[in-house]
């Protein structure tokens, strides 16, 4: 077999064969096969695409390049949860606790932010020692304990999705469906999760841009993980605007603390319940209804809270700032953003709003970069608000006062002020199971 | 500026600014691109092709990338012959001496074989001494002394010729027609010749397969010759054939000096008129009649030979095989083929005979392998020809006996015996001016 035939094979049109799919990619973890043609085969792919059974194969010999890891020493159903990314997304800080605190096991790994959007591991590495890179039998021990743990993900789970990732991002071939479904569920699939709740999400910043695209994906990453033997549901979720009120690390920590005693933002709070509901219902724990009733009791009797606080304690953290954030250490430096003129906010560029906070020294551009977990911004004013010229409609914190005006000129400019109230865009679009 | 970004608008569909071609060419071949984002691009080139600008702005790229020579010190007019590559096509071999003997300069850069097709240089190195890596001083005063040298293409003329074919070559982005033109043409334009006869092979074993793909090409390649200042001319021919009866290095020499006395095979030598005639109409010798008239006064005063001969002499090689071919060295071991059934041959893969006679040892797996240069296969019977089951139809050649089997099997394989005779295709399909 030569990969210079697989190429012209899908130059051609041609469905690959499961031999073909795993020869190119176990070849090109190994070194055997060159960037070069890896990169001419993934723009064939990105023309002509892939059938399903291709998109399954590929999927399952990305999760087959690595170690795929073994969770039998958990007791108990565990569930997962995938978001496909974005700005201000502090969901798993929220749901993770609320149906570990409900009897399902949540053995999660996450990863760290790169770029406008932030990574969970980076958010939780916020909280005074918090360690997210526990042992193997401390994580397990941590979960059968607690019911939760999240940690980071270990470099030894699919090594062909970080490799192919890599080249995917400097050869224009990230925005294609099969690329983009084999690499997160080849990622999550090397992992041992009986459920998995995608949140994919929809909008002019997403890959899927609109509601059809993000189903059709949805379908696929469904298809594939049934196929791999999990219990499958992914729900549609907006990403035309952040979620909540606070996008960087402290920030986001501070607010699902607040949710989780009840007092989130409306917006995010909904979501954190329909994911939670959605994912105790996919590991079996009753109706829909039955499932949210639950997950609304867990919020209200503040079970959830205490076990973030539980699991923050077990993983080495300080869980005296779960109960009282005021004892986040706090930015040097705040700066508020008026209004730069009347009307209504009618549409928010979401990468822009992360991109704003990136420049405060929430997030890195480079792996190197280290994180300034107090900075970010807070929300005043969100899509669909009226404001006056000169109102505040968002606070700024850094501890670089430099960073201010950049990350002010950027924020604005991913601002949309018109005079007509814009229509209201639901939070979850659709639902496929 | 940024490969990432060209490499994108590509794949979207863009028409790329003449400064993008050029960042990508130079950036490729000083190594500042690599090879994966070069080979991205060339398959988003593949599928999206380019325009005439494009086309142009990369030959001139190409053409650029290396040093471009210069001819000043030869007097006269200057004319090259080009071939898209044939098997057994030893054309300039004989059309080099007939227009140089005419009064017009042939100052030519020939290439080696690899895989099927011959290459000149490696026919010429069959004569005993002939040497194909002279000075730029030998080689521009044997063009002013004889009017005609022939010679090794310089590696430092159109170096992104050399990396991006074979970069093309390993990532299925050969057959894609911006690609083959610049190729060809920025080699070509980086000589310093005033007219350039193209011969563009159409057929099953060509990269255009139908007559109109073939003209495709060449109007593409004729008119950015013309915007380089050249005087341009294409002829369609046909590669559904072999021309002539030899096969293999010292077999062709043969057959052009045969073709140079007035006793070469009837379509060979018609190709090899037509191709001078144009030469010579291009150089502005006279009008079509006239030239041909010319052309074979020339072959039939043997002053084409003559020159052909004083050649072999000035590049350092044994004349006396011009005068008696027998002097070149045998094979050792020669063998016949038999038609395996009786009818009309209606059909030859020229590329199968091709890849026969490299089997036979006449020509290169890989770039180090040495040349049997009395190896190789002479047609008793062609295209249109009636056999009988048994009758010899070809004659192999070869230094190593082993090789026999394998080579006569291929030969076989490539040649189709039915019960009707075929129809006739012409030699030249159209002209290109």
């Amino acid at each position: 077999m030569r990969m210079y035939d697989i190429i012209k094979k899908k130059r051609d049109g041609g469905e690959l064969t499961p031999k073909e799919i795993h020869f190119f990619v176990d070849g090109y973890v190994k070194g055997e096969i060159p960037d070069y043609q890896a990169s001419a085969f993934l723009m064939a792919v990105y023309y002509k695409g892939m059938t399903i059974n291709e998109t399954r194969e590929l999927t399952f010999a990305v999760r087959d390049s690595g170690v795929t890891l073994d969770f039998s020493g958990i007791d108990g159903i565990r569930v997962d949860k995938h978001s496909t990314g974005g700005v201000g997304d502090k969901t798993s800080l929220v749901v993770a606790p609320i149906v570990a605190s409900l009897g399902v096991k949540v053995a999660k790994m996450s990863g760290r932010g790169l770029g406008h959007t932030g990574g969970t591991i980076d958010k939780l590495e916020s909280i005074p020692g918090f360690k997210t890179d526990l042992s193997e039998e401390e994580f397990i021990s941590i979960v059968n304990d607690l019911g939760v743990a999240i940690v980071g993900q270990s470099h030894e789970l699919a090594p062909a999705d970080k490799k192919l990732y890599a080249l995917r991002d400097v050869t224009a071939t990230v925005d294609c469906l099969p690329l983009i479904v084999s690499s997160i569920m080849g990622k999550k699939l090397a992992a041992d999760d009986d459920c998995i709740v995608l949140d994919v999400k929809t909008g002019s910043g997403a890959f899927a841009k609109t509601v059809e695209e993000s189903v059709r994906l949805a379908e696929v990453m469904v298809d594939i993980g049934k196929s791999a033997g999990k219990k499958m549901l992914a729900l549609i979720t907006d990403m035309d605007r952040p979620l909540g009120a606070n996008i960087g690390n402290s920030l986001e920590v501070i607010e699902a603390i607040e949710t989780l005693k009840g007092n989130g933002p409306a917006d995010f709070t909904e979501v954190c319940v329909i994911l939670a509901t959605n994912m105790l219902y996919l590991a079996g724990k009753g109706s829909m209804t039955e499932c949210e009733d639950m997950v609304k009791k867990a919020i209200a009797d503040g079970i959830a809270l205490e076990t973030l606080a539980k699991m923050v304690k077990a993983q080495h953290g300080d869980d005296s700032v779960i109960y009282n954030p005021d004892l986040f250490e706090k930015a040097k430096f705040s700066r508020e953003v008026k209004a730069e003129k009347s009307g209504y906010i009618v549409r928010v560029d979401t990468e822009g709003y992360g991109i704003a906070s990136l420049m405060l020294g929430a997030g890195r551009n480079t792996k190197e970069e280290e994180i300034d977990y107090s900075a970010g911004i807070t929300l005043v004013k969100k899509t669909g608000d009226k404001v006056e010229k000169g109102e505040v409609i968002a606070v700024m914190y850094t501890n670089d006062e430099a960073r201010f005006d950049g990350a002010v000129a950027r924020f604005n400019n991913s601002t949309t002020i018109k005079d007509e109230k814009p229509q209201e865009r639901p939070l979850v679009f659709a639902r496929v199971e």
